[in-house]
């Protein structure tokens, strides 16, 4: 292999600029979680495949990159009279013009024999599974953060890879609704400090008990999921097309309006609320649960007590105060059929998708034989967030990040001298480098230029008998003579 | 599944403490590497088999874990004549009693076929394709560092991992041995933060060029890699044992003699030099090396190289002064037969694996189609440094990384209060969180011992009127009466 060199199809290596911009905003994410009682996890990136199979639907298996067994990898197959005969048949009709993809089901269930681990596609079902494996040494409630990547053999597309980081924060063992007041207040300092405040975004808070709620008061909750498939695309397909779907589904015209009155109108009615403070904001929202609360009527209990949980939660955040988030009750919001059963969240900025969400959900370890477990988390999309902070200018310089002092190489006779002073700076915490070679003026200019480096240095034999050097900024264009401390002080300052 | 979960064999979870002591090591690395200059980068956990296959020896092939190729991941099976004989040939032949393992290697070339990616075994080959991809937009020469987790099918066993951390760092594009004083230096500073002194360590140095010098010097330069690994095993198996290994490789018995008095026998006088300081023990060394020059004698070319850069490289050791490495040249150390070409370096300390190691390699990117393009680098051992600190209790206390404040939780009387205050430590920068539910009190204490939290504060009603809340100290196990300004000032001294 000689040819130009590549990398698998989305994938991404990343740059030394790039993993500056990343590490901020994982340390930012960081530094805020542990604020609020996180602690950090990791979990190995390949899991038991049986660990991962089943979890998120089928349509989650197909997207498990998945490990070949090591050495003689066939050997769950040549040891199984049934196994062999599918293969032998698929490959035996492999040779007819008539063959197609449709042939290959046969042989579907045999892929485990031949694979057992795979790379884990979210940090969700490693955490349940580390819960149970390690239930015994485990202080509930736990508050877990796991700032990892997945991979999904998802169609690559642009913002969307197959490695990427989640950002995750659970607490597990806890059904108290502090715990989703803690998560909303997390996702505030984070944007305020990821944001600075020059990007609105919203976070977006509905409960699963409402929306099962309204459904039934409308008599509708046989069909509960279809209806929230449909709801969910208030945004992207406003009210007509919603009622369209609804009227596809055969519900009738009465019971629409109802669901339309119950949620979408409201819905609406806070896009236009965008000029409030936060406080009158939340207010305004209250008002509103109050308000569906007397809608939906006593009698729909499952409906009441996700209003009720709702209502804990904002008044508690009133209290608080937000600094920068643009809160919104969304009560179409379902974030898909996942396993959520509470509090639902997520945070948008305009034209762009979610950039983080969260929810309850109450038996997530159940799966693993830890029943009656509740949970409530949300993860922060790295990848996307790093877009957004891209887009609107949003990075800081990363100066102390990069080599700070360069000392120019003039050769030999000069070298000792400088070696001497480049450990004195490195002792004194500063990132400085010796250029290696005794190559052209340009080169190294050019090299401290590239590299972003500010100061070089410059030591000439008469320098050496004065204990100066010649030192120039290349940020402000201008060069002096000082000492070694000098030059400490300069850049401590 | 609901049998109890469990993950691959040689993989591993981290638990929030353990986590502490990862990131431990991993920052001091950081750290020092920044200060030398070096940059971060990132590449894949998956690379394209072909970039992997063929690099580290047929043995490393096998040590690969592969990704089954997604969907219908037999076509390029099905839809190759030769590829499908073979196989139905194999499944068919399975049937038989006499089939074995031999047997699936007619089917080894296919594998190919099957994946196309493949996890990362270590990060020099996904260094040196990012260097051939990125080289337009690399400065050169390029100090990168990166530490990531690569992934070997290897047999698991104590401190042997299947998942593991590679921190590696190396300079590309600079042929200077500069760069190998600077990254004895960082090796040095490493382990004089982390050891603290506490611990001894050897930085052995070689250079290849010597070995092959001394080799060649004895006329027997056609067993040059025999006799390296041979004499590799001095440290094992000691000098009546090689001598035993190269009379079985037909070598005569002066020449034995030679190559012992040649390297051996100065390695054994090293052991003995452990009372010396630093700069006595490198004036050994430099006139060690005298010696070994006119030992060998001025046609042994390759061999004198060998000897002036280390010459160079302690030399400028001697003037800069070493913290606490004990460093060593040991004329028999190859470490292995991978693609070292010049200065090779090995840190142990007593009874346990290499530490740390690396050295200078001069065509690695040729592979990738970019030829003579020298480099040098290191690679610290993430995993066996954890064992080794935590064997001889060398971690320090985490204090500021868990959380630094508990509010007891009384009930929802207490409750505005305690979040009032909970969220002024969080704004004052202070770890703090609120259990979340209302327990029993041994229940409530029993979570701050378990999570390593030092303050319990209790507010009851009659505390809330005075402005003060109880502060339990579980470290020095006394309580006093605090207004939120004086906790914030006693947490923060």
């Amino acid at each position: 292999m000689s040819s130009k060199p590549s990398i698998p199809k989305g994938t991404r290596d990343f740059s030394p600029v790039e993993m500056a911009r990343r590490n901020y905003i994982f340390n930012t994410i960081t530094k805020v979680y542990k604020k609020y009682g996180f602690q950090q996890i990791e979990t190995p990136a390949m899991e038991n495949l049986n660990t991962l199979v089943g979890t998120g639907g089928d349509e989650s298996d197909t997207l498990i990159f998945k490990i070949l067994n090591s050495g003689t990898f066939l050997s769950n197959i040549t040891s199984d009279d049934a196994a062999r005969s599918r293969w032998i048949n698929l490959l035996e009709a492999s040779k007819s013009d008539n063959f197609n993809i449709e042939d290959y089901k046969k042989i579907n269930a045999d892929v485990p024999k031949i694979t057992n681990k795979a790379l884990r596609y979210d940090l969700t079902v490693p955490f349940a599974r580390y819960v149970v494996q390690n239930q015994n040494d485990i202080t509930f409630p736990f508050r877990r953060f796991q700032i990892q990547p997945v991979w999904r053999a998802d169609r690559p597309q642009k913002g969307r890879y197959r490695e990427f980081y989640q950002c995750d924060a659970d607490i597990i063992g806890s059904d108290s609704l502090l715990n989703e007041v803690d998560l909303i207040k997390i996702i505030d300092d984070v944007f305020t400090e990821l944001f600075q405040g020059k990007l609105k975004y919203t976070v977006s808070i509905n409960n699963r008990k409402i929306l099962q709620g309204i459904v039934e008061s409308v008599g509708e909750q046989e069909k509960f999921e279809e209806i929230v498939v449909a709801i969910d695309k208030l945004d992207k397909i406003k009210i007509d097309g919603v009622i369209n779907e609804l009227l596809n589904l055969n519900i009738n015209r009465k019971a629409i309006d109802n669901l339309m009155s119950l949620c979408a109108t409201k819905t609406i009615a806070h896009h236009s609320s965008e000029k409030l403070d936060t406080k009158q904001n939340i207010s305004f929202i209250i008002s509103d649960l109050e308000t569906l609360s007397s809608e939906l009527g006593e009698g729909i209990i499952n409906g009441q007590k996700g209003i009720s949980e709702l209502q804990f939660i904002f008044e508690k955040l009133q209290n608080l105060g937000i600094d920068t988030a643009n809160i919104k009750f969304n009560p179409s919001l379902a974030r898909g059929l996942g396993y959520y059963t509470g509090t639902i969240i997520e945070v948008k900025i305009d034209n762009f998708p979610s950039i983080c969400g969260g929810g309850r959900y109450d038996d997530l370890t159940g799966k693993f034989g830890l029943k009656d477990v509740s949970g409530v988390g949300i993860s922060f999309g790295a990848d996307r967030i790093y877009d957004v902070l891209l887009d609107n200018n949003l990075y800081p310089e990363f100066k102390g990040d990069t080599t700070q002092v360069l000392f120019y190489n003039y050769g030999e006779g000069e070298e000792d001298t400088c070696l001497k002073y480049l450990f004195q700076l490195r002792e004194a915490g500063i990132n400085a480098e010796f250029y290696p070679d005794t190559v052209k003026q340009k080169r190294q200019y050019n090299f401290a230029v590239k590299k972003g480096i500010r100061y070089v240095v410059t030591i000439r034999s008469n320098e050496i008998a004065s204990g100066k050097m010649f030192v120039k900024d290349l940020e402000n264009n201008d060069s002096k003579e000082l000492t070694i401390e000098e030059l400490v002080s300069l850049i401590q300052k």
